[in-house]
């Protein structure tokens, strides 16, 4: 069974993530923080794409000691499992995601990986070799599942969860959307890759909530017709 | 005295204006469509780029009649002055733009235009010639309101949009989110061109309102730092 995935972004009033130099940026404050860290501690995994460890070097670890006893109170690793879409097997040797925090890494790479670049990879991380040239996502979700995998977050970027929305993967979607103006044609969103062309095809969304904080607002949107396969 | 500069736009759930092909979709639905001939009906003038004028042929018009006639009664003419940011005059002779409906239409080139074209325009539309090769937006904003124009509508699309961002020249942001996702990394959001680079550049907004409506969401910023001058 595949997991439910769970979609979670901050993006600008006009729809930026970042700025076109995929430099990181503050959109939301310490409320949304929060929200984050309770709706990762309630997960079973996280997954980011490559050009996100690359540009941010998130840890994706559970941050407040409130959130790591509600997962150890359980029986759980105080970290959800995290897991990186890096093809080529890019995850540098000394991100904070393959060092930081207890708990089990997946990196899921092609078969165009290199093997050499896969025994290093494996002295910190679980690899995963899933597709030819691209990691093919409906067969990994299919992974992920079989490894008892539930419900998944997922925290960017834009090219991973544009494939996972285009693979009708995506079940619920949280997009903080926070009160600047980023700009910019080439400034990342929370989908990018190659979208859309036709409206019949158009992902539809139904909206569950809309709460204002912060100075902004949070859309709690769910995903009409995810496949459940 | 510049006038107030409210944009009105609809988006996607992931910020999208339209496909990767520029191809008009539809976004919000005939409650939306009301309020924006309404908004539009309360302004003075009408302003949108090229780009939209090529891509989706607009005539800008107020669609209802109630709302024509609210105008007429107040003895306006029955549709806004409709203005089209073009630098090198590629308006087409035969655009609903410089066709449909009564009014005073206003072609903004900058000194690239060729002075043949110029005057073909001129024979359907005030021509002003600002700027050097891109159409001086502050000086544009002064000229309008030295025409008397206190309240101006951009319709789009986003190189504009993003342009007026930039220059300091919007008071108000409309954005209507709709239940879809288009994705893309090509396609246009609202505020396209250059974008800003530091944090500290950006704009800032105040959320002065979020109201539901048509399975989105209708959010109204004030642009916190907008220049007056």
């Amino acid at each position: 069974m595949r997991p439910d995935v769970i979609v979670n972004v901050a993006m600008s009033a006009d729809g930026k993530i970042s700025t076109r130099e995929r430099r990181q940026v503050r959109i939301s404050g310490s409320q949304d923080f929060t929200r984050v860290d309770r709706l990762k501690a309630g997960c079973d995994a996280i997954l980011i794409g490559i050009g996100t460890v690359l540009a941010d070097d998130p840890s994706l670890t559970v941050k407040s000691e409130e959130c790591r006893d509600y997962r150890r109170k359980r029986g759980w690793n105080e970290n959800p499992i995290r897991v990186v879409v890096d093809s080529s097997g890019r995850t540098p040797n000394d991100s904070s995601f393959l060092n930081k925090g207890r708990g089990t890494r997946v990196v899921v790479v092609s078969k165009k990986a290199d093997p050499d670049t896969i025994s290093k990879l494996e002295k910190k991380a679980i690899v995963l070799v899933i597709g030819n040239d691209e990691v093919d996502l409906p067969f990994l979700m299919d992974t992920l599942g079989e490894m008892g995998i539930r419900r998944i977050m997922v925290e960017g970027g834009g090219t991973l969860i544009g494939g996972l929305i285009r693979a009708q993967l995506v079940n619920e979607i949280y997009v903080f959307i926070g009160n600047i103006i980023i700009g910019g044609k080439d400034s990342p969103t929370f989908a990018d890759g190659e979208g859309f062309i036709q409206e019949s095809s158009f992902t539809r969304l139904a909206l569950l909530d809309a709460h204002q904080m912060e100075g902004g607002i949070l859309l709690h949107w769910k995903v009409s017709e995810a496949k459940t396969a």
